[in-house]
């Protein structure tokens, strides 16, 4: 049996909606551990991950790991219909084929409670391995947003530069080229305008700007996104979702592109 | 000839936008008494009635009866012409074939005539009995709103069950089942979070979803909404407008979904 | 060589979200003056004629006249990319094929760069005589564009009339017939409230409404907007540029509907 009740129960739609435009059905898998969801976006392009913390529930009862099966076009249809301020309790049995959502209002005069028909769904779980990345950037989640959506109107491919003065982005079309430079910036009053580069090494890496566009959809869940870069392997574009997990993202750069990552290399 | 001014020329705009989707061309009856207006939708599911009481005008003047026919369409695209503050005058004389909308600013520095061609159209005016409903439940109309839309975004019936505890919305479709229930509240601080329930025995009706989420454009003419429900007949879906008259919709129920409706009378 | 650095640089992008859908590619024309548009649009109906002073810029230096020809959809296109605070400069070789916009935010802690190709375009530079206009009418740029907006939604064409006291906009259409009248008010408490009339004789002039509504998408550029009219000559409906220069178009009055004139002269 299953019961999990949060309190802030609009990040589970934001999470939802981060991640339903790229993947049309997935497994959520839920342990004592908690809530986590692994699957290839539907061209088996990216990679998305998403894990949210047993203890990040005011109450979180799993009383054995099970596999729920969902259209996520249809659980956001359904977590649509939460208040933004509702409180979200989720309900399984363990060998049911629903999961019911119950969304309470503050001031508990409204109570709604949503059945979803789960679904089997073929799912193979990849082992994702650590990786001592190269460069970490920190940077404003808007900002990211921003930038791959303006460098989407120029051209397809974007080249991210890492140097220790800052994170560049490149692209060029028919339009023309542009270079978007952000700086290293740790001393930034508010702390949600910083920039922070971990560097051990240079890396510049081509990626198709769409993936990183679609990414951008969790920008609502936090204040900054986090590009984890080393050379020819995939880049991790990281949201934290609060206190409570992380929703995370992985694509391969382009490797056809390579030449372009050494001009890009220069400071 | 008629002569009406009406400071709150907002009002009316609210109102022909509340019902132009469903009914596209009808007569505008005009008395001593008011401006009344009753029409079938275009599909002949669902009764409009509209009634504007000449007391809520600053000047009223209409020498004898008369029965304008307008396209609500064109009717709107007017109205849409006044500033939200605007002081608006309808002019008419017994045997034309317009009718004269004036706008006037508060400032007094803009001033707009709009003449709209008015067309025959046939109709009869059906007498409404009165009817003693077993349930009326007054509620926030915003919140109407919403639970329409959230459960047409699920499937296309709705079962509404009134009981002394509160109104309960269920449907069902291919992403599973909802149910929404809002508890009776006369005790909110704000008065527009009210939920008041009238019951002399419970009801449960089945009502198509299409037409209660279009009887919600209604929304911007009021606070609370009113659901009138007795066995078999048409619920009376209303929207008061201020202190000026009401804006009333019809809708028999479904029938064929008797069955449903005994399952949800249980509190 | 070209450099020019404008600290409000959303300027640049409002004077050419206000052409672009009227204008596809055009030149720019740049001297010691400063910058310069003119042309026809699309259709070769109107014309549009911008001028931005070379000493509303910081820093100006234009070593010998050029005339960059690009396609203004591409320019927009990359002046979207500019935060709404950021610092634009220039730059251009005197014989590149391409122009460089460096956008610098405030912070300094983003810097963007964008080469965008130019092309050959033809054009012939039309000399627009000096006029001396029968009647000039200066009104808030919002109630320019909400008039024609309306009116659009009545008719095709709109007779204009400017009287000593006020200007009227009239159309008609399927719906009916419309008339606007903005009186002249230049002791509104707010500057941007008043409504200017410098009249010689009055005039009334046909125009086909679509053009002078796409004028009126230059109004996030200034507060007025100018009507200078004079009887068979093209309409002149002007925004200034702040202290910084002007944004015109010109539009020939439409001779078929002379005989509408007459009827609207009387005030």
């Amino acid at each position: 049996m299953l019961e999990a009740r949060l309190v802030q129960g609009s990040m589970l739609r934001k999470v939802v909606d981060a991640v339903k435009d790229l993947v049309s059905d997935a497994n959520i898998d839920v342990s004592s551990s908690g809530f986590s969801l692994q699957a290839m976006d539907t061209s088996h392009v990216s990679l998305i991950a998403m894990h949210l913390r047993a203890d990040a529930f005011e109450h979180f009862r799993c009383d054995r790991p099970m596999s729920m099966g969902m259209s996520l076009a249809n659980l956001a249809k359904v977590l649509k219909c939460a208040g933004s301020d509702d409180i979200v309790t989720l309900k399984a049995n363990d060998d049911g084929d629903t999961v019911t959502f119950m969304f309470e209002s503050p001031k508990e005069d409204r109570v709604s409670d949503f059945e979803l028909k789960l679904m089997d769904i073929d799912s193979e779980h990849l082992g994702i391995p650590d990786t001592d990345y190269c460069a970490t950037v920190t940077m404003p989640a808007g900002e990211y947003a921003r930038i791959c959506k303006d460098l989407s109107s120029i051209g397809d491919t974007v080249v991210i530069s890492a140097t220790k003065d800052g994170v560049k982005f490149t692209t060029s079309g028919d339009v023309g080229t542009a270079n978007v430079t952000v700086r290293q910036n740790t001393t930034a009053d508010k702390k949600e305008d910083q920039t922070i580069i971990d560097l051990k090494e240079p890396v510049a890496l081509t990626f198709a700007l769409r993936y990183l566009t679609s990414f951008a959809k969790a920008t609502p869940l936090a204040t900054h996104v986090t590009l984890s870069m080393t050379r020819e392997l995939p880049v991790m574009v990281e949201y934290a979702i609060q206190d409570m997990g992380h929703l995370r993202f992985y694509l391969a750069p382009k490797i056809e592109d390579e030449d372009m990552e050494g001009e890009d290399e220069a400071p």
